[in-house]
């Protein structure tokens, strides 16, 4: 559990900004195809150039499985470059894993200890014995998808039951899990209508709130839905912050959009007196 | 679609047999670890000796994963052995992704495309816009998770809206998706008293069915509620299987208890006259 930690990277930086590290190469600049290991060469440059401004970097574990082991090796330079440089940086595998339970720990054991993230987003559709192997971790955090940002969520999360949306059912049922304390949830930004419902049922957990910027999610209006005493919100952005330029002044230019985005949140903070 | 493929095999197989290569290194034969790749060794000789009883490998990518680069290599060198020595066999990448639609490209792209299965598993929770960007692959199968064979099945599948079970009211809105036609569907074995329903929802379309075997589910049982005129079922072992024998007659073990399973399934398609 490194909650506290990121409160404390949150309270210092006047910032609750994820940066979303889902690096396509057909998107970044074309000179960097020259280099050895052309994503991690865009990493270690967007990273070197916005850690200051975010509390939080989530890699989007598809973007280098498209590219087989040279992906992987992408992968685990950019974590451990992370580690190594940045350890306050709270990480996020976002690989939207969940297996019967021999598999899940298999998961588990790949992110947590191969690769060692702080947290890994999970798919909640198979139940309460597809994730606590992964919340066994108490050094860790097990970031449940809740209610995504997309289309989609209507054709399964937002049915009813005779109680509540899907959705609802399984953050409550969530709750009787063994170590639920390590849970946390996403819940898409552009879904603030359900957010405050979301919030008197778990008024603790952090939220990773996907969908400002590129999906079209309102920062203020989603802030002032979720935050709670302890902040309690992660906010990702990730298209709109790494491809903000797609020429040399890449890093640079995401550098200008990740301030931008820290001093809006700066005054949030202010405004809500939590800082 | 190698629907029609799968359909030939099984009937000049007589079995329809999935093999799940859930390879986990601490549980193959010690002696194997002095190779090369433990993990491609043990695949290799369980593939020599089982591909006439069976007419597909899973490959359950998180057993893969767990081992980082050195994994991936494993599954590489796996599915391409496949892929090369026994090109009609139907490969599944047991992954159980599914993402935003950018993303779930990419996963796409990675099996697909980079790894060359024939066919995902795709968990559902996220709806249409997260499971389309397979579907778009015309010559694959992408195959969601109805309901599965674990005891969370029952925390979010089997919750229950006003129409039905919410696997259920998945599966029929899943008909509606374009390209439906390239699915399959995912139902426990542990799972009978549902299947007859999923059968008039989807007569047509195939079922992988895990769970005979380790997880206790009832092969006559579960064939007779689930099978069609096309057969319409493949009906994967794993663990009971591969895990035969913890010697160096594992290959021997293994061949054993598929031909012993492939008898069992002889038996039934004749008794139901599809052969």
């Amino acid at each position: 559990m490194k909650e506290l930690e990121i409160i404390n990277q949150i309270k210092s930086k006047k910032s609750f900004l994820c940066i979303g590290l889902d690096v396509d190469q057909e998107k970044i600049p074309k000179f960097l195809l020259n280099e050895s290991d052309p994503i991690f060469s865009f990493n270690k440059s967007v990273i070197d150039n916005t850690h200051m401004y975010c509390i939080a970097y989530k890699l989007n574990i598809a973007f280098y499985e498209a590219y087989g082991i040279k992906g992987w090796k992408s992968l685990e330079k950019t974590i451990n470059y992370i580690n190594t440089n940045y350890p306050n940086i709270f990480t996020i595998a976002d690989a939207k894993r969940g297996d019967i339970g021999n598999t899940s720990r298999m998961y588990a054991k790949s992110f947590f200890e191969e690769l060692n993230f702080d947290s890994i987003t999970i798919n909640p559709y198979m139940g309460r014995d597809s994730v606590e192997p992964f919340l066994e971790y108490n050094d860790k955090n097990t970031i449940i998808l809740g209610l995504t940002s997309n289309q989609g969520s209507k054709d399964l999360q937002l049915l009813k039951t005779n109680e509540d949306y899907v959705f609802m059912e399984l953050i409550k049922s969530s709750k009787t899990w063994t170590n639920s304390k390590n849970l946390m949830y996403v819940i898409g930004a552009t879904k603030t209508e359900y957010i405050e419902e979301v919030r008197k049922i778990i008024p603790n957990n952090f939220l990773l709130i996907p969908g400002v910027g590129a999906q079209g999610g309102d920062l203020n209006e989603v802030c002032k839905k979720s935050m709670n005493s302890n902040i309690g919100i992660i906010i990702n952005s990730s298209r709109g912050i790494i491809y903000s330029s797609n020429d040399v002044d890449f890093a640079e230019a995401a550098k200008k959009q990740a301030i931008s985005i820290q001093k809006q949140m700066e005054q949030i903070l202010i405004d809500s007196k939590l800082i």
